[in-house]
């Protein structure tokens, strides 16, 4: 059994964490931090876990997680970062649900996210979460940062058409163009009192946000660089609020090259994730919906070319808690211990 | 492995038995059924099951369910009642999500829903499938009645208050002014195009319903009869319809008699279903969520009784698709083949 | 034209009375004050005001409240009776949205809302703000407490059956063992900074609260001896929690004596409401929808008597920033000023 | 008063209609026709309408149109066709809510609608219901071909850009590779009963429709050339269902050109629109709520330039039953008969 800790469980990742974690055949949950709550169980505050996990919230000096295999932060960001050190000094693996590991520049970070970073050095061996792209290096890292709710959903969903693989006789499409127009529930803003996310707010209706710069873009088209191999890309990312718990819906345009107009995408992309046990390709004319992902790691992607015009529509739908944020944690740590990288992600998605 | 057949699976019972069976370690769906959708992949309608489950509807003549050890009704009212013979005849268990075994009087079955019964010799052997209630019965029936939704939660929110167990003294409560006030998600009504519960027309409102008479007072009055042993059982049940997708509660309101004004309801309720896996007795003072159960086999009960007077309010909630039906239909199953109750429901509730 | 102040205009009932009195055409809004949003316009908030009102939030220093006819609070409790004293000296007539001058007595107040009242002798000549029932008070009144959202609906839902004109030949209804059982949407707590009513937390959901015991409790119970003109009267009243923005539903449920069994309550209900302009009886056997009043001051109501037993049902319908707060103030101002009743609240609901 | 009657009045757009013009001070409703609810009083289908208008559904026979002024059709499409010819030869004008006038190539109405047109040379002088673009016409017109939902929000927000006088010194964006991201409230399906628009299929989920091709499709593009006065106009538009009621979004993206990079388009927008009652430039920056016109006539674009690159995003909101519906059909009633354009207009939206 590996021994896991929590630090910070007390939002929704935290909770999607207990649901994924407390049925997985070879975790055992060591501990879950929360210095505000310690004393209270766990089940108090999420009562779907009665009866099925019977833990309290501990403070952080409490939690000893120096005991631990592994540590996941579901916590705002610049908490990993500040504990980083020790634990990896325990030998002790890191997995960030927060973007502390995410931006490779710590320029970069201190610009988006207000603060400089604690640990470049660690920083320097992180490794960007998104097993999809980076399987052989999550296998060895000692410190993940997991992708973005929106980074996952709209890398996933280019990456097929960015792969050097697939643009060896010329690029397919010009990646300096690109649009990424993504909705998302409003989970993804945290479990948090604000007024914005209130139901009598937010329900019944539908705005953008942050249409000037969103801290997922630069993480986006960072990993689109490496992806595709080169920093010719550019894009323009709209965040949209939808009156939903979960999910995310990105719709990516893209524009083809002379070259692109004669590719099959469809093939394309099955070839592309023929073996990726989370990725589905839907048939050619699909129109994922979000709900069919809901409560699963899966992300479901369908592509269409309109009027067999120079512009391809690619559609990726997820559930930004599961394959966003807690499943795909889940699904580095399996391929970090050695396990088989479905264990404990096999949950089907609650469809109505 | 139990091989079991589904008759009708395109409605919601239908895709939740889909759900949970799928991954039920001891069941293998041999076919399900659907005359109009014959020939397609099931997981075409609910792409959900994509990649989970590798199965096409098919005609019921094709289905050869009489090979089955066990046979689910997801149908509408009548059909179950129309094939229990044939199937009884080739020694396949009939596990009825509908209502054709749930009244044990056929002409009250008619006066409600506008049929004669088919076979009152097998109504008269069926098992009403309410586990809590009837463990034994069910594990010896051969015909199942699955209790309805919105009597589930009745029953299982008053069995403490009525069973003669606890009334031994003295009647607790006046069982012949009952109210319960009950609430339902949409899914309550079925996959099925009406404009009632569009979401233009349902959501952000609420309303209630068949107030004259709904199908499941009939269902709801025999068990609670059943349940104490005597026939002074007289309720006033009126259904709402609640912009959600799924979730049922139950607030019901039981007047004390000057005997019931001395007992601890609390420490009643906790011990008589002590033992029960499924039912989940809050701590006092609690206020039970639907979401809580969303997903879940689990039903959970609240007590209280405001300014300690002579009106005792019971709080209960369940997930209509499951404890309500399908998941109660797995419930009951098990039990037929002799499994662990729990089998295959273990799922932890979706929070948020 | 009247001159018209509002104190604390950043909540739902500050919203909803901008929207009602910037088209009532004898009011002019004189000042909006909020100290923390001071010099920003409202329409910046409550962007669906853009183009419709021109006014900043001023201090309460600033806004000169002195010189208005009639001044609004939509304030938290306690802020309306710190200044009620100076505004009548300036012989400024107020309304209150919030609870100052609901509860006659200042014991209970305090009891309730945590706080000394702050002057018990306007209080004391303050008028509860039900125009149905207390109509010629508040013409001649200062001081108006606008009744509560859920009094509103519970108070109109019952005044028929309780009122002494329809009890002279002996009570119809057991009026110590009434059942309200109320649902409301989530703009009923505010526009508070709450995890409890995030879209996240409270969508796709249903839960009971406060069953313990809910402020309106007393304001309720006191309403409805002053309509029976008698003290007993006691009520079990459960608050739910619904999904949706606005609304509030009652469910009552109230015993027949042996006298009252014969009476004739649809024809009860129409000639006590039949000169009202804002109550409507719905025909026998109706399901009033909360959408059908979404936006407008009525009120709707329909009664069931199941099984014609003893028994008898009653649903209500408000909105509850209207009809349950804003457009009764405004209702109630026109009274005051000698205004036809109805002007400025002829909206018709927003369906769907 | 102007007389009006209206053909088919049980869906969406027909109850709107009857909100809006049972309080319109120049309009009395002769009839409202629907053939299967003849004899049903419109207050009983829609019961917000109850007390405010007092008429029943009539068949076509008895509603003697031929004596109305002006006849809105709230049909499926088709219908309009059919009977436009007999009005006019009757002198009453036809507003027409489908799409029966909107497309003036009688091959390509066939090829999207699936029926011949019934009366090319009606079709011929009917004009394109879009004040904003198309008001002198409309002024003048007999019958009105009322624009699209979306069609409205795609080119009011794209009209400034391609309109000839803002593009004299060269074009300011590259019309051929427009993108029209939009989302939708399901009342924009309709109140039909269909599955997958109930709420427990369409509530919780977002999902893509129509990518391959819609009806509207040809509308805009139709419309942004006779906007722009040239053909060169492709474009690629992409409608998703989003789970609320009422409101449209659409997020546009244009790639400007190198002359096009010096412009101010908060400038250019508010130019264009200064003198329009109902389009509404917010402040740069923004983010509009489609809350923000719900139930109203109002439509608000934001402009925004990510980064100050070549791309512009436009966000347009309107409540696709008012300004992309029925209040659209108003507004051109009030300039067909010389009244004030805003007349029975004035409406406030409902926020929350």
């Amino acid at each position: 059994m590996i021994k896991v800790g929590i630090v910070g469980g007390t939002g929704y990742t935290g909770v999607e964490l207990l649901r994924l974690l407390a049925q997985h055949p070879q975790v055992h949950i060591e501990a879950i931090t929360s210095r505000s709550e310690a004393g209270m169980p766990v089940a108090e505050m999420f009562p779907s876990l009665r009866g099925k996990l019977d833990l309290k919230f501990v403070t952080p000096e409490a939690a000893n997680l120096n005991q631990c295999d592994a540590v996941f932060f579901a916590t705002p960001h610049g908490v990993a970062m500040s504990q980083a050190k020790a634990l990896l000094a325990a030998d002790v693996k890191i997995l960030d649900l927060a973007a502390d590991f995410r931006l490779k520049d710590p320029a970069e970070f201190e610009q988006w996210y207000g603060m400089p970073h604690a640990c470049p050095e660690i920083l320097a061996e992180a490794v960007y979460g998104l097993p999809e792209i980076n399987r052989a290096a999550i296998q060895q890292a000692r410190v993940i940062g997991l992708a973005g709710c929106y980074p996952t959903s709209v890398q996933l969903g280019l990456a097929p058409l960015l792969a050097p693989s697939n643009n060896q006789a010329g690029a397919l499409v010009d990646s300096e163009h690109i649009i990424a127009d993504a909705k998302s529930g409003t989970s993804g803003a945290g479990r948090k009192a604000e007024i914005g996310t209130l139901l009598a707010e937010a329900s019944d209706n539908f705005k953008a946000y942050a249409v000037k710069g969103h801290r997922h873009l630069p993480e986006i088209t960072q990993g689109l660089k490496a992806i595709a191999g080169h920093e010719q890309i550019a894009l323009t990312f709209v965040p949209h609020l939808t009156p939903m718990i979960r999910g995310i819906h990105a719709t990516i345009y893209a524009r083809l090259t002379a070259h692109g107009m004669t590719e099959d995408y469809q093939q394309l992309y099955e070839n592309y994730y023929r073996d990726e046990p989370f990725v589905d390709v839907m048939p050619a004319g699909s129109h994922p919906e979000t709900r069919s992902v809901r409560g699963s790691n899966n992300i479901r992607i369908a592509l269409h070319r309109p009027v067999n015009g120079d512009t391809l529509v690619i559609l990726v739908v997820e559930d930004n808690l599961v394959k966003g944020a807690s499943g795909q944690g889940v699904q580095c740590l399996n391929l970090m211990f050695g396990l088989p990288e479905t264990m404990g992600l096999e949950q089907i998605a609650l469809l109505p």
